[in-house]
């Protein structure tokens, strides 16, 4: 590494950090379960602005429970440059989705001290609420409010599968942070940057240590609940049974069949669902599961979401069905302008880099309508993720984050 | 009616014992959600053991949590004679299944003390211990455990969903009665009677208040885990996926394609399936589900139970799953003295009966083993059970009530 501020990066204290965060959620099995708005998120926030405070930073919330840690500009009017990620985890996830790109981003900001180097603009590390969108549906709301790309109010009444409400958790976050103050949503950013994991396998594979990200594959959601009738499973008879869950079996198994390409490049998932009354011997009610529809190409994804409705219906019978669009976004691609910067510092620290498209949906997605936004990836091993078994080495975190600290004294300077 | 102690019945308070009853576990939809060992089950307990003992009755339990209570015959050496059901529901349950058999047992023992009738055998009405198997699997547990069919060591370590074992939900009804003495398991019975709803539409559309029950279909049930691997829904390409939920959907189509039959004969149900981790955006790591397999025929029955394996075997790559055997019960006849007592019975009374297969499972198989065994039916309207819908007439449960009254004094006075 050279001798600016990406020399004063502490790779070892990034790396522990991440073992600490790790501790709220920790599973058994030495995955985490930290999802939005939770105790164990809470008390990760907790963690991460004692850290922030003692390294000289000013933290804020906003009201859709975003996390900011200010450092200060010599020009304090300035638009800030924001970095950052998040740090809910799926039910079952690993320790680096979304907590890396927010530890990077705070060890910038110690960099930038340690090195005794003034930004003209100020720099704030956001924590995003609720990425993952596992406890409430959809994910990336707190992004989302954050740049008007939906309302908050859009996202209030949602409930997780306990019955808790987005407003009961951001209520619950509020009162554990009194000394947090709020700041209104939609200010102006500079630039936004966030450092990643893959989460795939493409820079092991090449041996590259940054992934130059051009842009996020499209992303639509859907939720489809199917309707039937409780029956005995004695003595109903098949046809006279209206069974939801083994409408949903036919309306899953078509969909699967319709959607798979042979190139196996459309990524169509079923991840949740619900049975009711969910008892072995009672033909199921009803039956409702999620879709996770992603393709590179923005219009091939928009023709193959406008079909599943029909192939749903088509499957329904004797059942009735409904199918919602929960999210729905295009393929984007970030400016040059970003990805050269990421290019030059990676460059300019002799660290090797390759372009590289987003498979997985990130907070950047919303930031990229708002201000000029690029992401720095790292390396995890076997490209897994959303797993316990998700893993990073301490030395890429470190390049990555060195990386991230070279754009953004560059944006913070502009 | 005639003027025996079958015109002794309450009518009003039969029906009124059914609301009061269906109060425990009540739910806003007016179904019931009663489950075995539950609060709600004990206050069940509790509200119909204090009617018992107000009409002279004594009660008693045993080690598998089954519920006796007990009319003195005039020879306290004899067997007794036993008749019941159970109090337990499935999660959205109705006012009748199983509440029928116990109430129509507490009003015959009622009816012959109003009757100043003296049996010579002791008359028990028990409350069997998790008929359902909705909470704990498998159903039938109490019965099974009494008559030997099972040891009941083989059920105590058996969780429901929460990880409450049944051992602890024994220890709590203890608790619960410490004025309700216990007694061993596998005690001598004289002869078992079991009334019910039919939960299927025949008596109702031939026109016929009783079913003189002749037998109980066959039934095989198993548990089907396929496991996975978790991995992201963005970024994982369905070549390199194990996805769990997808396989098992492959399996429940294909297992429904193979074992559905043209005559609409065989029943096979998937009621339950449970999804790990169950969120949107992962690919599920592993599926856990139910089957439950009927007919009429034990030979078939046989044969199609054994193909389920293979079956699932041939759907699962590139998982891996594994399948259970949870209860493997055959078609059964009742002994025709038992049918043609309440043949008898409810010509006496002048009831229109006709003879009857009982699609559903009850308690009655285990009882079959170890005592001569009958059951009486009564219509349920549209044949619907296991379902908030359920519903009987009080006229019927009645007339139900008076043939268990008449076919009761005979067994008792043998």
């Amino acid at each position: 590494m050279t001798s600016g501020p990406a020399a004063r990066i502490d790779a070892a204290r990034l790396w522990e950090r991440h073992q600490r965060l790790a501790r709220h959620g920790a599973m058994p099995d030495g995955g985490v379960n930290r999802q939005a708005l939770s105790a164990e998120e809470i008390a990760a926030w907790r963690e991460l602005v004692g850290w922030a405070r003692d390294a000289g930073l000013a933290a804020y919330t906003d009201p859709a429970g975003n996390l900011f840690l200010r450092l200060e500009g010599t020009d304090a009017e300035a638009a800030p440059v924001l970095t950052g990620s998040h740090l809910d985890s799926q039910p079952s996830g690993g320790k680096f989705d979304g907590v890396f790109g927010v530890l990077a981003g705070l060890e910038a900001a110690q960099a930038f001290r340690a090195a005794g180097i003034a930004l003209r603009r100020p720099l704030e590390i956001v924590a995003w609420m609720n990425e993952e969108g596992s406890r409430f549906v959809p994910g990336m709301m707190g992004s989302a409010a954050f740049t008007g790309a939906a309302p908050l109010d859009a996202f209030l009444a949602v409930r997780d599968a306990a019955g808790v409400s987005v407003r009961d958790g951001l209520a619950v976050l509020r009162e554990a942070f009194p000394d947090v103050p709020s700041r209104p949503l939609g200010r102006s950013v500079a630039a936004y940057v966030e450092a990643h994991i893959e989460q795939g396998p493409i820079l092991e594979r090449e041996g590259c240590t940054i992934g130059i990200v051009t842009g996020i594959q499209g992303k639509r959601t859907f939720r489809v609940t199917v309707r039937g009738e409780e029956a005995h499973a004695g003595t109903s008879t098949p046809r006279e049974r209206k069974d939801a869950l083994l409408a949903a079996v036919r309306m899953i198994a078509a969909l699967d069949d319709a959607l798979r390409d042979g190139d196996d490049v459309v990524k169509f998932t079923v991840g949740r669902l619900d049975v009711t009354p969910n008892a072995p011997s009672v033909v199921a009610g009803t039956a409702v599961f999620s879709i996770d529809l992603r393709h590179v190409d923005s219009a091939t994804l928009a023709t193959l979401g406008d079909r599943i409705a029909g192939i749903c219906a088509a499957e329904a019978s004797p059942c009735s069905v409904q199918v919602d669009e929960l999210t729905r976004a295009s393929s984007l691609t970030f400016p040059t302008s970003m990805t050269s910067l990421v290019r030059e510092s990676a460059k300019t620290l002799g660290i090797p880099a390759m372009d590289i498209f987003s498979a997985a949906g990130h907070d950047a997605r919303f930031l990229h309508a708002v201000c000029p936004t690029g992401m720095i990836f790292v390396p995890c091993k076997d490209g897994i993720s959303h797993n316990v078994l998700e893993s990073a080495t301490p030395e890429d975190l470190a390049a990555g984050t060195g990386v991230l600290v070279d754009v953004l004294m560059k944006l913070a300077s502009d």
